[in-house]
C-alpha cells in the first residue's frame, strides 16, 4: 500500500463517558491540518452559537498536527482550543514539551472532549487504551502534585501528564493548564474550561513510531539544525544562553518595556529582571521540549526573600515583564516565585499581571481602596502585594474574586474611570509587547480573532537591538522585497501583517514553534515544506500550506461573526492613542485615523466586508462554503 | 558579485526614432514578471485611458519574460502587448517559435514601442545593435516576401522575422503577427497596431548566451523532458505526432466541435479534419520551438484542389474549427489554403472564421444578401466562399471591408438580427472551445480581460476522451482535492477556475508553453519553480509565483476599468442560453442565473467589489497600490 497519511482522532464524552474515534480522510487533514485550525472545524461543526464557555455544551481540543512527534525541533508542540470564557470567541493556546508528540505516540491526533464530568475525573491514554478516572482525590491540589500522584497511581514515571490547579477548579477566566508542569497553554482560560468540565487532567503515554513517508529527510534537518542551530541562528542561540528572557533590556533600551500598567516603556532596575542577571544568579537548569535542543525554557531556585521551586521552572520574558515591569516590580526572586505560584496554581502569567497591574493603576488613582483589596497596599512596585494578589486570584478571595474575571469584566465592576485602566483587546490582556512602538503589533492586537495576542504575524525588526533582522531574503519568497518603517501601518505594512499572519497561522495550524520557524528564523520556508512533504507525501506547496494558515484566520473570523462580535471590536484600548509618557519613545502613540484606514484595508486584503464579516466568496475560495451556509442560517449574506 | 537577473528593456520611439533602454531592479522583475503582466505595467504608467487604439499614441510591446531563452522546453515563447483594436480593451497575443529567445540572445527582455513612424519601417536589432530601418518597399507585400527581403538585406540567413502582412497594413482588426511565419501572435489585432505604427517588422539575431543561476538543473530537467516525453506525457506525443489536430475527433465525439457558427458541436465528416487523416495524405513535416523536441507544429502541402504553400505550416485545432466545422467546411486542403492565406497575410484564423461563419449565417438567414457579398454564394459548407472571404477580408473589399471589424461591428451595420449570430465576448471572437459543454470555458469566456479566450484556466477534465485527465494528484499542491463534474459552475468550480486561472496568468506572464506545463502535463510544480531559481536564482515559491498570476488578472481588469468596461461585460452571448441543436450534448445550454450566481462568487474570491472593480485592498495586496490611486483618479473607491 502506498504511503499515505492517516491519522485518529479521539471523542471523549465526559456526559456519558462515551469514547470513539474519527478517522478523517486526506481531504479533511489537508484542508484543517492540525492545531486550532481543526479545533475550529469542530467548533464551528459541533457548538450552538451563544453557549456559555463553562458549560458542558463547550468543547475542549487538545491537538497537535499533521507533523506533531517527528523527531524534529519544534514539532512537539500541540494547543489546547475552545470557547474561550475569557472574550467569548474563539479561544486556543499552545504549549511545548512533551503533550503533542506523546499523544502521537499514543496514536492521536486530537483529543475532542464535550460533556462534564458527574464528579472530578482524569484521562488517561496509553497506547491507544482510553479511560476516564476518577479524580475526586485530585481535586483541590496543585499542578504538581497533581502529577505526582496520577505518575504514582499510573505506575509511569515519564507519562506526560497536562493539568490544571485549583485556579482552572476554580474557573478564574484566564486559568491555564501546564504539561510537565514547565509548559502552559497559558491564554484564553482554557483551564477555566477544563475546571468547568471536572476534568483534572490529562495523562499521555505512547510507544509508537511516528509514520513518515522519508524518515531521512527529517533526520537530516533536524540533526543539521542540532549540530548548527548556534551557528546560524544567534537568537536561538541567546535563547539557549538566557531563554526568551535574553528580550528584557533590548526591551527596555528601545523603550518597549511594558511598565506600570503600560504608561510607558523603561523602568528603572530593568536590569534586575534580565536573563543575564537570572543566570548569574538563580538559574540551575535549562529545560525544553521534545527532540529540540535548544532549550529555551528556564530552571531556577531561591530560597530568599522568597522560596521558589525549580519543579516549576522558570519565567519567559512575557512574565518578567507582565509580573515585573507592568507591575512596576523590578525583584527577579520576587516574579520568579509569582512564576511558581502561577504554574502550580495553573494562571496565565500574562493576563495574571495584567489584571494585577490593572488593579494596581485603579488603586493608586482611588478607584478603588484598601478596603476593597481587604488591607493590602495594591500600589506599582509593591512585590509582596504583587504575589498576594495572585494567591486571592486562584482563591477567588476578596478582590481577588473579582480579578479572576479579568481586566473588562472587573473594570465594569470598579465602575466610573477603571475602563481606561483596563488593557485589552475583547476582553484579553495585552501581552508585554507596545503597539505604540510596533505597527505590526497594532495590527496584531487590534484585528486578531483571539483579541490582544503577540503571536498573530512577525514583529516588525529589530525586535531586539542585535537580533537577526528580519528583512533577510529569506523572506522574499513570501513576495516581500523590501524593509518598511517599523511603527508605519501604511497599506504596505498591512501587506506585510497580513502575508505574515498566514505564515503564523500555518505555524499553529501545524503546532510548529515559532523560534525554529518564525519568521524564517532557522528553517527555510523550502525546508519547511519539504519537511511536511517528508513526514506526510503529500507533495504540498508553500501555496497550498499558506492558505491552510489563511483558512484557520477566515474560520476564527467567522466563529466570531457567529458569536456576535463586528468590526466594533477590532480596536485598541484608549492608552495606546496617547503618547508614551517616558524614555526613548516618548511621545509616541497610535494614530486613529490611521488605524481606521489600515484596519478597512485589512478587511479589504483579507477578502471580508465592510463589517469584517468573510465574503462568500472567500469562503468558497477557502474551500469552506460550509461556513458560508452556517453563517447565512444567522442571518449573514442576505443581500 | 553573486549571481543577480539583470534583464533589459528595449524602449522605441517610432515618432522622433529615440532608442534608450530601462534597466530595472529585480522588485520590478520579481513585481511584473514578463510577458502580458510586464506589458500591462507600461500601459498602465504610460498610456492614458480612451486612447484610440490605433493612434500614435498606444504601445506596442514585445516581450519574454525573466525565463524566456533558458534551453528548455516552452521557454521561447513571447507575448506581444498593447491595447486591442478589436476589444478597446487590454490586448496580447503569444507565440512560440524563436522570437522570444532570440530577442534574450540579443540581451533584451522585451521591445516598448511607441509613436508612429512617417513612413514605413523595421526594427533591425543585432547582438544590441538597434537600427530603425526604411521598410517602403516592403509595404504591400506578403509575410513571406517581407522576411525573405529582410533577411537578404541583413544578410542572415538565420534572422528571426517577426511581420506583419497586408491585413495588418489595412488595419484588419484581427490582423495577427508572425515570426518565422509559422508561428502566429494571433489575437486581438496586434497586426493592425503594427500597422498603425508603420512598423512592418521586427528582425533580432543575438549570440549571447542566456545567464542562469544553475545551468545544470535547467539542462538536467530539459533532458529528462527530451528524453522521455512520448512516455510521461502520451498527450504531448499526440502533439508530436498529429498536432493539435489529434483533438478534431475527440471534440467532434464528445459533441464539442463547434459546427456552423457554434450553432452545434458535431459535423458530419470531421474525420476529413482530423489530424490522422492530414498525416496520412498532406503532411510532409513537422515543425517547433527552440530547445522543445515536441514540434507540435505542423507542415503541409497540396497541390489540389488548391495549392498550399508549405512555407506558412499548417492548420492548428483553432483553425480546423474555425475555419472548417464553424464555416461548414469539411474540405481539409481547403482549410490548410484558408490557413496558408491568414498566415501569408496575417489574419488570425481564429477570428476570421468566426467572421466568416458569423456572415454566412447572416446570408443564410437573409439579414446580408448576394448583393451585400459581391455575388459571392456565403453558405456554411461553400469551402471557396470562405477562401474568396479571406481575400476580401484582408483587401477590405466589399463585405470584406466589415467583417474586417469583427463580428460585434459587424453585426452593428448588418443591423435587426445580426446580433444574436454575432458570437464573441468584449468583440472577441470565440475560440473553438463549446462553453456550454465545459463549466470552466463559461467563466472564461465570461470572465477574462481579454474576451473569449480559451487558455485562460484549464479546461475540464476530459478534454478529450483518452488524454489525460487533470485530476492527478499533481493539482494537489494548487488546494484542490476531487474531481468536479465537468458542466458545473458551482462554487467549487468558480475556485477551481481562479486558481488555474492564476496557473495560467503565470504561464503567460513568464511566456511559458502550456503544453509543457498546463495544468502540470509534464513538469510539475516544483519543477516549476526549481527551474524558474535555477534560471534566476530568486529562491522563488509557488506561492510567490502564483501571485504573480494573479498580479497580471488584477492589473488587466484595472486597465478595462480604466478604459470604461463594467461588469455588464462580463457576459456570454445569447447562443449560449440556447441549448445545442444536434448531437452528443444535444439540448444542453448555460444557466443565466447559475452564471450570475458564479460571477457573483468568482468577484468575491477575486477581491473585485460587486462592479468588478478589484478593491484597493486586493490591489494592495498585489502590491500594486499605485493602480489603486490610478483608478482613484478615474473616480473608482470614491465610497
Amino acid at each position: 500500500m502506498p504511503f499515505g497519511y492517516n491519522g485518529k482522532i479521539l471523542r471523549v464524552d465526559l456526559s456519558n463517558k462515551e469514547i470513539s474515534v474519527d478517522e478523517p480522510d486526506e481531504h479533511f487533514y489537508r484542508t484543517y491540518g492540525g492545531g486550532s485550525c481543526l479545533g475550529a472545524y469542530y467548533l464551528l461543526k459541533e457548538l450552538e452559537p451563544a453557549v456559555d464557555p463553562l458549560s458542558p455544551e463547550n468543547l475542549l481540543i487538545f491537538t497537535g498536527s499533521v507533523v506533531t512527534g517527528a523527531p524534529a525541533p519544534g514539532f512537539s508542540r500541540s494547543a489546547i482550543v475552545s470557547k474561550s470564557p475569557l472574550t467569548g470567541a474563539i479561544g486556543e493556546s499552545q504549549a511545548g514539551g512533551f503533550f503533542g508528540s506523546e499523544l502521537k505516540f499514543a496514536g492521536y491526533d486530537a483529543i475532542v472532549v464535550k460533556g462534564k464530568a458527574e464528579k472530578p475525573v482524569y484521562l488517561s491514554i496509553r497506547d491507544g487504551e482510553v479511560e476516564i478516572k476518577e479524580a475526586a482525590h485530585l481535586w483541590g491540589e496543585t499542578t504538581g502534585e497533581t502529577q505526582a500522584i496520577i505518575r504514582e497511581e499510573l505506575a509511569d514515571e515519564r507519562i506526560v501528564v497536562t493539568v490544571i490547579g485549583q485556579a482552572g477548579e476554580n474557573l478564574v477566566r484566564y486559568a491555564c493548564v501546564l504539561n510537565n508542569l514547565k509548559s502552559a497553554y497559558g491564554r484564553m482560560g482554557m483551564g477555566a474550561v477544563m475546571g468547568s468540565k471536572n476534568l483534572k487532567a490529562v495523562a499521555v503515554r505512547g510507544h509508537k513510531e511516528v509514520e513518515m513517508k522519508d524518515k531521512d529527510t527529517v533526520l537530516r534537518l533536524a540533526k543539521r539544525f542540532s549540530t548548527n542551530f548556534k551557528a546560524e541562528s544567534p537568537d536561538n542561540d541567546g535563547l539557549n544562553d538566557l531563554g526568551t528572557a535574553q528580550y528584557v533590556m533590548g526591551q527596555n533600551e528601545d523603550g518597549q518595556l511594558p511598565t506600570r500598567n503600560f504608561q510607558t516603556g523603561t523602568m528603572e532596575g530593568a536590569e534586575n529582571l534580565y536573563g543575564q542577571k537570572m543566570k548569574e544568579t538563580i538559574l540551575v537548569g535549562r529545560d525544553g521540549c521534545y527532540a529540540c535542543p535548544v532549550r529555551c525554557k528556564r530552571v531556577v531556585k531561591a530560597a530568599d526573600p522568597f522560596p521558589v521551586d525549580p519543579s516549576y521552572g522558570g519565567p519567559e520574558y512575557e512574565t518578567l515583564a507582565m509580573l515585573g515591569s507592568s507591575c512596576g516590580v523590578d525583584d527577579l526572586v520576587a516574579v520568579c516565585k509569582a512564576n511558581e505560584l502561577c504554574n502550580k496554581y495553573g494562571l496565565d502569567t500574562i493576563s495574571t499581571g495584567g489584571s494585577i497591574a490593572f488593579a494596581m493603576e485603579c488603586y493608586e488613582n482611588g478607584i478603588i481602596t484598601k478596603e476593597d483589596t481587604q488591607g493590602v497596599e495594591l500600589r506599582f512596585g509593591n512585590a509582596k502585594a504583587m504575589l498576594e494578589m495572585v494567591e486571592k486570584i486562584t482563591r477567588r478571595e476578596g478582590i481577588g474574586d473579582i480579578l479572576a474575571e479579568g481586566v473588562k469584566r472587573a473594570a465594569e465592576k470598579f465602575g466610573a474611570g477603571a475602563e481606561k485602566f483596563a488593557i485589552h483587546v475583547k476582553g484579553q490582556e495585552f501581552p508585554a509587547h507596545m503597539p505604540r512602538a510596533k505597527g505590526q503589533l497594532v495590527l496584531s492586537y487590534a484585528l486578531s480573532p483571539l483579541g490582544a495576542d503577540h503571536l498573530v504575524s512577525e514583529h516588525d525588526p529589530a525586535f531586539t537591538p542585535g537580533a537577526p533582522s528580519f528583512f533577510s531574503d529569506r523572506v522574499k519568497p513570501l513576495g516581500i522585497q523590501e524593509p518598511l518603517e517599523m511603527r508605519s501601518i501604511d497599506y504596505k505594512k498591512v501587506r506585510r501583517f497580513l502575508y505574515f499572519q498566514n505564515v503564523f497561522s500555518l505555524l499553529d495550524t501545524l503546532t510548529i514553534c515559532f523560534f525554529t520557524f518564525a519568521p524564517v528564523r532557522y528553517f527555510t520556508f523550502d525546508e519547511l515544506v519539504e519537511l511536511v512533504n517528508a513526514i506526510t507525501d503529500w507533495q504540498t506547496s508553500l501555496w497550498e500550506l499558506l492558505k491552510l494558515g489563511e483558512r484557520r484566520i477566515a474560520m476564527f473570523r467567522a466563529f466570531n461573526v457567529r458569536e456576535g462580535f463586528t468590526s466594533e471590536d477590532d480596536w485598541l484600548p484608549e492608552r495606546m492613542f496617547e503618547p508614551i509618557r517616558t524614555g526613548p519613545r516618548e511621545g509616541q502613540k497610535v494614530d486613529k485615523e490611521e488605524l481606521k484606514k489600515a484596519i478597512k484595508l485589512y478587511y479589504e486584503m483579507a477578502g471580508w466586508d465592510a463589517d469584517g464579516v468573510p465574503t462568500k466568496g472567500k469562503l468558497a475560495e477557502l474551500d469552506l462554503f460550509w461556513i458560508a451556509d452556517e453563517l447565512a442560517k444567522h442571518g449573514k449574506f442576505e443581500r
